[in-house]
């Protein structure tokens, strides 16, 4: 596996843990895909998405958007993303998964489990830097609320 | 550390996560060892195994009847296994070890922790090519139903 | 990302996870800095620091102090630690962060989540060797208890 990959990825949580979401939002290539689906929706072959930004602007838009309503929901969140599974490497576009777990804590200081899950990743590497390409969340996880929700 | 032992820890946590149970114990010798104990058997001495397959065919085996029972369990999966510490490494033969922890969720789609603890691994490296010889599962966590259980 | 400071951050955890603390004591060198700080104080500017030891003797007593009261509070820790996002390197100096998730189980086998964070971490590498000089431990979860807790 690319240690470029590694520390991409480890950078991707970062950025949304730290409320970086502007520097999140710069991983990814212009041309790019970023969804939640929910792992039941998957296996049953529904369409449903719960969020989907098919290029760079739509993840700029709603990172704008999230910023006015985040008062709303003043919590941390805390990624902890395990080992990377290649899938496939072709003309230095790189396929690989990743399980996640998303904790949040709340204004008292606790922390629960919020979402565990897996990521699906393009991501292409040119000498020591890698963008995203695509990013597919399939979240075991049933429960997602949409519209407050910061990205996984 | 050998990336390539990175990519087989990522690979067995996903193939069992996705219930690629057959492609799980492809990742296994044919002469290796599974089992799963309790730390807490552990450091009393005491000979508790709560899983323990001896060769790949009891490995094969007990696939086999888990698919005969798990309509009664249904439930997702999720690994996420944290950095592989190196013991040794003699003749192409590695040992190290990687803490994990265990995630279900059911089919309301909430999810819990479900297990956390350590794998001891021995694993056989050759070129990029990677094969696991021994598992043994060392689990914090002591309630384990054993006999509808996934392999952890 | 160096493959010397996965290796060394598995360790971290494992020693801890495994009590051994004295272990967990020589991964330091003789100048070092180890503290616990909430997420809440860092943001807020507040100098709060929940352990403070800034050299290793001071890591050395704690240890020793731990290791007269831990019989009124047994239970196995458990880290399962996120990949390491590299921020930078000078003269041998990597500088780097990583998320973790701690567990606990008690007596009765029972697991729980007891802490996430993040790490900020210096450590010096010289060939395959590797050892921290500071490591920042700023918690999420707001609620250590800070007597009796173990090193996180």
């Amino acid at each position: 596996m690319n240690p470029v990959l590694y520390n991409l990825m480890a950078e991707y949580g970062m950025a949304l843990d730290e409320d970086r979401l502007e520097d999140w939002v710069e991983l990814f290539e212009e041309a790019c895909d970023y969804r939640i689906v929910t792992r039941e929706n998957v296996e049953q072959g529904l369409p449903n998405v719960l969020i989907w930004c098919d290029n760079k602007n739509m993840l700029r838009d709603r990172v704008e958007s999230y910023r006015n309503v985040n008062l709303y929901n003043p919590h941390y969140d805390r990624h902890v993303i395990g080992l990377l599974r290649l899938v496939g490497e072709k003309d230095g576009l790189w396929t690989f998964d990743a399980s996640y777990s998303l904790f949040q804590t709340d204004l008292e200081g606790e922390s629960r489990l919020f979402s565990v899950g897996r990521y699906r990743v393009e991501a292409r590497v040119e000498g020591k830097a890698a963008k995203l390409k695509t990013v597919t969340v399939i979240a075991d996880t049933g429960q997602i609320p949409s519209l407050l929700a910061t990205p996984i």
